[in-house]
């Protein structure tokens, strides 16, 4: 492609509105154009980016058994009401009327329209399993669209569906899809982790998210550095520790602690780790006798988990309690709260594992401005009702699977599979006959990616001050003929156009910048749009034959400095470089 | 691919609501599937086909110059307020409120949104002329969606807005993206004409449809076989005719016409042709002093036409007569009107060019049960107030251009190019500075493809009793390989995978068909599916080492019948085949 005949638009500023780096990027390199909240044009060079993705997506689809079809955007309310799910989707979802008044959607995802083509051309246990995909612009009404194309309300979706006679086919075809989408990330080049998820309302039994790893993603990870484990923190489980509790070394006493309302600052005051105080959180649930107050106890440095919580039984509504709740039953303020003294036919106490396992520990007195010390279960307290998991994991706990200790890091879904089991299709009375002539509810799986969404995260791990470094496979150009004086010098204008015609007929997607601008403006646009190579081609460097080429991104173990290349040699020398 | 990894589900019958032969078709092929009124999902079989449009669409459109980009479905309604056609669209627009109440629609069209980009990105004529373009689901809610993806609510429409510095690069890029139309549906295979489209409310300078030639179209067209001339019946010029009246030869006489109220029962019962026959045709226009009758004279063959009516000035509102009004001023029953003895203060004569020509007619004469014939303009009656081409062209008329006479077709609207001028720029601000640093509104151009629409049409036109018979271009798989007993025999899945992996290594688009059917239905669904070549491997050839050959359709000249190949030839014959 000549610049001259495609549209490059960059600026030197993004506006203010720009948080993330990739929106800013994307912005600048004139990949994206905002038409409005969350809504956003792809410019023709955003659009290679897009298609590329896109390409490496189908392909991966396609090798994984998957066939693609393409379902209407606007879905008719009927069908989302045989799920219950036009009642409970929310304002995410834009509903809409047509001129019949009749109630329609603009497709947030596709289970309902996809269990009502399953239903209606499935009849057999010989035609099971199979497995579709479409890859389709999708809406949410996100209630705050954000950081571009990374939270927009209309955004490019890959979108699977399977379909099983049994439970061992759903999981044979999830673990595809699994393996599919972890050859979809590498392939884009993309530092990345599967982690397990949780599989919330929906119901299903398996679900994993994919997350490409930055500082700027909204999901916080818990992974093993020497293992493959990797979860979501909200589901890593934190494990009990190995090590008994061991017997009381001192007395209880009380502490004065007249402003230390924290168990940082109660630490801070004795002198003593974090670690060895406990913080109590009082919550409501429900129970046969209305709502009751529990006593969560975890460890000062540990958060509170309420996934997990919500999970242990008759906790599934567990709120947390207010001030005159605490009052009324601890007849303290927070900020002092214990587990010593309590009235155990008001309130049930939960202790985390760490906590059932700790002695001499430091916690409120349920008496304003003291705390205790030397605090130790069986002789200054009951054991608590209950033991569990009710905390997040932190940096340092030992991995789940044995293998080492884990760390945290943020990430940017762009990526879930999911075992959802017969949910929908018995909802909507998707069934096939078995091998018996018996009328069975398929199996379904769902497998998502955020195509759109993985162009701004790939900006988000590939930049650098000058722009966008894009990893081979996502580069809207292959590598960028900087031509100096393209309409001025004869010289130049023969040698850049002989050599963009040989690497075009080679198959290599070049784009020739044969612009009248000036070398520098050239060279920035180069790396803000991020091509991965560069030649320059001027008639200083040809009067010696030669040619200049740079990558955008060091090649490892090489200093990434330009270097001269006979303009013979050029085409091999850069084809050469097909893969780095 | 192999059809038992591939999904095919064809029936015997069609649902009862098809009614055109496309839509039949590509129901019973398994191409689409309804989901509701004018929304269909492209099963894997028509998705293929539709890539394959949507492909050389493509293809021409780079080659055309036009560059892509995406521009989001849904659109704000500020844009469309800024040209009024919030207001003016009507219901066909799919309007909707987001979760904050604002408005938006599923976009029908994108004139306004790519008017707005260009403001913000174009700001020199250095940067003109500039063509974008996109392949992108529209909706349009249309009143009565019918034939299947003929007229969706939901299509796939390729959409392409030039922007110019002048008219006449608005003329140039306007002859270029006409070329690259016509290269389009010439690759697709299609018998098709441009013609020559009134530009209506829009405004705007020239324009063409696009029409695929089918008896089911819903267009009729005017068209020269001797030369390009092609037009929409409502534009097409009804050409005066070349001889003078003819001095009168009959004396003006009252007839006896006791039941015949219309030209045909009149020239039935004189036994004269219809040709001598003038009709008066009473209609309604607005003047200065409120509503005024007008009385449109046509030859008794022709049909009045309200577009070319509707440019005589004063004409822009005209309406037909009701039979009170026609009364009032004719004292006379409609069935035997006639422009003999008018009261021309209270009634304008309009006579098209045909009638003015005309000497010795037949008409009605005022009065219930009577005609007049011998009629002569100047001895019996005023000339005409005013002669002018207000009637359809008929088939045998001469073509406007000289070069013959003009055949009637219908047609299927597939494409449009349209030189909008600056309407919508000067509406909506979108100027660029000129070579003397002046702001000026840019002239623009549009052009749509109906890409879904084109799968339909060319269904229309390339069928037989059996089903589908693809262009080369648009079939789904370029050739079944039909395994007779694959998963019994091992001699003939020998023999179909070796030629099946000798084809696809050689790039073919091949169909396996592995599935365990009896011969008959894997022939009838090869047949249905409408696959251009089809082999047959089966035990019986195999043991002679031979493989049967039969096209979908014979090629010029051929037979068309099936013919005995031997396996050791039949990749380099197949291949030969390409581009048949």
């Amino acid at each position: 492609m000549r610049a001259t005949r495609f549209f490059i638009s960059t600026t030197k500023e993004a506006p203010s509105e720009a948080e993330l780096v990739s929106h800013k990027l994307m912005l600048r390199a004139g990949l994206i154009k905002r038409l409005g909240s969350g809504l956003y044009t792809w410019m023709p060079l955003g659009l290679r980016v897009l298609r590329r993705v896109e390409a490496v997506v189908r392909e991966e689809m396609n090798r994984a058994g998957a066939i693609e079809l393409l379902m209407p955007a606007v879905q008719p309310a009927e069908l989302w009401e045989e799920t219950g799910r036009w009642a409970v989707f929310g304002p995410q979802m834009l509903k809409i009327k047509d001129r019949h008044q009749r109630d329609f959607c603009f497709g947030p995802t596709h289970e309902e329209v996809i269990t009502d083509v399953a239903r209606r051309e499935i009849k057999s246990y010989r035609q099971l399993p199979v497995n579709f995909y479409q890859i389709q612009m999708k809406f949410r009404d996100e209630i705050r669209p954000r950081f571009g194309v990374m939270r927009a309300r209309e955004f490019l979706m890959k979108d699977a569906y399977s379909f099983h006679a049994s439970k061992a086919s759903l999981a044979e075809t999830y673990q595809i899809m699994y393996d599919a989408y972890t050859r979809v990330f590498s392939r884009l080049g993309l530092t990345f982790r599967a982690v397990a998820a949780d599989t919330g309302a929906i119901g299903g039994s398996a679900s994993h998210e994919f997350h490409v790893l930055a500082d700027s993603g909204e999901d916080l990870i818990a992974y093993c550095p020497d293992s493959d484990y990797a979860a979501n923190v909200e589901l890593a489980e934190a494990v009990a520790p190995a090590t008994q509790r061991t017997a009381p070394q001192e007395t209880l006493r009380e502490v004065e602690t007249p402003k230390q309302t924290t168990c940082e600052d109660v630490a801070a005051l004795l002198d003593i780790p974090l670690t060895r105080t406990v913080k109590l959180i009082a919550g409501m649930v429900k129970g046969s006798a209305g709502e009751q107050m529990v006593a969560l106890l975890l460890r000062g440095d540990h958060m509170l988990n309420e996934v997990k919580l919500g999970k242990l039984e008759g906790f599934s509504d567990f709120r947390l309690a207010n001030e005159a709740e605490i009052r009324a039953v601890f007849n303290c303020s927070p900020g002092f709260l214990g587990p010593v003294g309590l009235d155990l036919a008001k309130i049930r106490v939960i202790a985390d594992h760490t906590v059932a396992a700790m002695s001499d520990f430091v916690c409120g007195a349920n008496k304003p401005k003291y705390h205790l010390a030397g605090v130790n279960f069986g002789r200054d307290l009951q054991e608590p009702d209950v033991v569990a998991d009710i905390r997040n994991v932190a940096s340092g706990d030992p991995s789940p699977d044995g293998q080492g200790t884990l760390q945290l890091c943020r990430g940017i879904e762009v990526g879930h599979v999911f075992q959802l089991g017969s949910t929908y299709s018995q909802a909507m009375n998707a069934t096939y006959l078995d091998e018996a002539g018996k009328s069975q509810a398929m199996e379904m799986g769902c497998y998502g990616i955020g195509v759109s969404r993985i162009v701004a995260s790939a900006i988000e791990q590939h930049h650098d001050e000058k722009g966008i470094i894009w990893p081979a496979t996502m580069a809207p150009f292959w590598l960028v003929i900087v031509a100096i004086g393209y309409g001025k010098s004869e010289m130049v204008r023969q040698a850049a156009d002989t050599l963009y015609a040989e690497l075009i007929a080679a198959g290599h997607d070049v784009l020739l910048d044969d612009r009248d601008e000036r070398p520098g403006v050239m060279f920035a646009d180069a790396e803000l749009i991020g091509i991965p190579h560069r030649v320059t081609v001027g008639e200083r460097g040809l009067k010696d034959g030669v040619i200049e080429y740079q990558p955008r991104r060091a090649a490892p173990g090489q200093s990434g400095e330009a270097q001269k290349i006979t303009l013979a040699d050029a085409t091999e020398f850069l084809t050469g470089l097909l893969g780095h």
